[in-house]
């Protein structure tokens, strides 16, 4: 079956197989004895969310819905919800809600009511089907350890819940759709886990699908960009966890709920219990880069690249790490995939400005990495001016361990030091904390994320620290870069959505 | 000899070069008979000019300054004089002077006294030594007549000369340096003769290098972009010529004296005896798309075009050219090398907005054109405002003959029909005619330029005509481009003035 465009669907069977066979392997390749396993921690993308019966069956397991695209996973990357995302901004908006401040004020397409308003639209049938509609990061879990549970950090982010508040009113349900005025109550759980709790124990069906011991502890339900912060090191407020790769989020606690513009998300036990973690992003990086390789680097530079074995990202890296900032005069605006944080504008678009007839692939190369290092900086900025302090970065992903120009570009820019995980698989570490957590000390494990951090989260030696001279002119540069930014960004000339405007009404 | 950066020099020797082997060469592989040859039209490149002894040797012919380059030929791209030109500019605003406004308010590096200035600073020697400083365009025609005469073309364009007014005042020219306060009686000449008029006729010298018959009447000095527009069959106002290349001339006939913003001047006999020449232009065009394709364009589409066996031009205009106007949701800025009109701004630079991580190649290269084409219509509304009507256009050189697509791009934005001339040497023709009416119609000439545009220049078939469909979107198109312009280009934001600060400092 074709599906719409924007659609991007997953099928849970694949997450058994993952048990089935993954875990096997992994404990096989490794020599690891199962015994000595004590605790399960997982991590998942959010929002990916499915219709469930009663007893956790994905209604795409049951034949009669199975040819229903409705029935089957919606992945974190589905957007065909923005309708409905819109309805959701528009009636919090006319009913004043006051939750919609710890999201920056807009809510996103990709998120879990946008997802279930979906549904409901378009396939009814599906909607009164469902028993439940649950986050996979905690299907998963109820797969393993046969108890339903739902964990705090996808609740926070991704469905508005918190804990002072729970979730928007049944009142805010009804005047969005008086058929949804019930969905909590009927068709999920008012009960929320915070990160850090132990979900239950391994079941034995699960224990023969992976191998490991039944009755192992298992963490409740978490989110990969979350679970990295404890693996970064990070378990309090004030070092911020920049997760680098396609895109990138960042991920810092605070110790009070602050209002910051742009936010994805503050959410109180939602990256680690008793803080409030603040989620920001920014939903272009290393694709801007992809992208500029890919279409806009001419072949002479391809020919060199393998004359000499290296990769384009690589021979570009080189010929724009011999420039001194602002050496090739360019400066561009990072929103070629829109811009997340903080102006939550999926509509915004890329600019490049101060080409000349002299302008070399490198020299763009480099000033999209910068201008990606400025959005970092305004997310910084935004939350300092709120009274949420960020002294030093912590960076993980793919892209600090492919590109030194740039995480020195980025403390440059930000004028911070950055730290590097040492783990090149920080979101899997992370977990491995968080099983090791809910098993406990008694078990060999830890009693809490904060020990568990301090003895099986490390960074490594390499520190990127600002260049005096270099902060100086990017100091400069990011003036003209926010100047462009709020021109273009916050209403003052919306060329760029007459330009998607257009564009749209002649295709 | 290193020459600094931003010098360009010629050899006076390769003109008389010319004479003595492309002349003849042309002879011989055409069959011409040279009886049949009756008159000579020249074209220049200008302002290319040279210091000479008062026999017309040049300067750096004399051994003892060969090794000065003062000595040799400006050539017209010679960008070394800027601070003289600065200097010209400001003491031109502080006494007011009137003829400024002929030029836009602004006289470029290149011209005549940039150049004459730049000499006096740097070598007092030459400039003492030189009893002429003189335009290549009239230096070849001494060369071949035996007589100094001046043409009214680079006088009035190159060399702030007018018909009413002549020369700026010895006392501007005092106060620009006491020692240039008689510059034009001392090195110059008030004797100015309009295009169109016979200089002399081939001396027996000139007629054993060419092959020519001695006496054979020899045209004025002229210019390549001016001695184009009757060649383009235009001897009347309303229509302008665009010479399309590297970058695009405009050339414009009126009846009156208009002050235009930005022209790069308007002179009376300038193009055509009897009426108002009026010239403007764009520094990039088709440098603005090779640099483009040269450097930006992936490697996968020039193995498509080697497979295909056409150029990488040919192939992103053919990607190009099935959108619909407005598609790709691009807008750009063509400043990549200055803007020439109607900001007069060689600081600006280039600026590409709306681009997403679906953006392809042949989007950009469209949207380059496209900014492009909104250029000719900035100059050309700002002719109509002032009075100086713009009702057809026509289009020679290198791009119309290259690129179908730009072509209707043009017609589209501006809202008017492009003709094209029918010759693909539209200034050896210009030259020729200018030649024929040298000759006069007695000796089987023509006796005016009118004449001779009547009978020996031609436009295609083919006729460009604006489609309403896409004039109204590129309307809406050119209002974000306008307003760009406006806020970019008129000094509300001077990031690009900011950018080239910053690299000059860290360079």
């Amino acid at each position: 079956m074709l599906l719409e465009p924007e659609w991007a669907l997953q099928d849970p069977q694949d997450y058994i197989r993952t048990f089935q066979h993954t875990i096997p392997d992994v404990l096989s390749m490794s020599g690891v004895d199962p015994q000595d396993v004590i605790g399960i921690g997982t991590d998942f993308t959010a929002c990916t969310m499915l219709p469930v019966k009663k007893d956790g069956t994905p209604l795409c397991n049951v034949p009669e819905y199975r040819r229903n695209p409705h029935a089957w996973v919606k992945l974190w990357k589905h957007h065909a919800a923005q309708p409905e995302a819109d309805k959701i901004n528009t009636t919090a908006r006319q009913l004043n809600q006051a939750w919609l401040h710890r999201y920056g004020g807009k809510i996103s397409s990709e998120w879990f009511f946008a997802k279930t308003l979906q549904i409901l639209d378009e396939a009814p049938e599906i909607y009164q089907a469902a028993d439940g509609l649950i986050e996979a990061a905690d299907w998963v879990i109820w797969q393993l350890t046969g108890v339903e549970k739902r964990n705090s950090c996808t609740a926070g982010y991704k469905a508005m819940w918190s804990k002072r508040e729970g979730y928007p009113s049944n009142d805010f349900f009804k005047q969005l759709d008086p058929r949804l005025e019930n969905v909590v109550d009927q068709k999920m759980s008012r009960s929320i886990d915070p990160i850090g709790n132990k979900a239950g124990e391994l079941t034995a069906q699960a224990a023969q699908w992976t191998g490991l011991t039944p009755g192992t502890a298992v963490a409740i339900g978490n989110v990969d960009a979350h679970v990295s912060v404890p693996a970064a090191t990070v378990t309090e407020p004030g070092r911020m966890v920049m997760i680098m790769g396609t895109s990138i989020c960042h991920m810092l606690l605070g110790r009070e709920e602050r209002t910051v513009e742009g936010m994805c998300g503050v959410v109180e036990d939602g990256i680690i219990p008793g803080l409030f973690g603040y989620e920001a992003g920014q939903s272009g990086v290393g694709d801007i880069f992809a992208w500029f390789v890919n279409n806009c680097t001419a072949d002479h530079y391809l020919r060199e690249a393998r004359q000499r074995g290296i990769h384009l990202h690589q021979l570009l890296e080189e010929k724009a790490a011999v420039q001194k900032p602002g050496q090739h005069g360019l400066l561009a605006l990072d929103w070629l995939n829109g811009n997340r944080s903080v102006l939550v504008d999926v509509d915004l678009s890329g600019l490049l400005i101060g080409a000349t007839l002299g302008t070399k692939p490198e020299d763009i190369y480099r000033a999209l990495i910068e201008a990606t290092a400025y959005g970092t900086r305004v997310i910084i900025e935004a939350f300092e001016k709120n009274g949420v302090p960020v002294d030093e970065l912590v960076a993980c992903g793919g892209l600090p361990e492919k590109n030194k120009m740039l995480m020195q570009i980025y403390a440059d820019v930000t004028g911070r030091s950055i730290k590097i995980s040492a783990s090149r698989q920080t979101p899997a570490l992370g977990s491995a904390m968080f099983g090791a957590v809910a098993a406990g000390s008694r078990a060999g494990g830890y009693d809490t994320i904060f020990e568990a951090a301090r003895h099986m989260a490390r960074l490594k030696d390499e520190v990127y620290r600002p260049i005096a001279a270099n902060q100086k002119i990017y100091d400069r540069l990011f003036a003209e870069y926010v100047r462009l930014h709020d021109y273009f960004g916050r209403g003052e000339n919306n060329v760029m959505k007459t330009l998607k405007q257009v564009r749209d009404q002649v295709n």
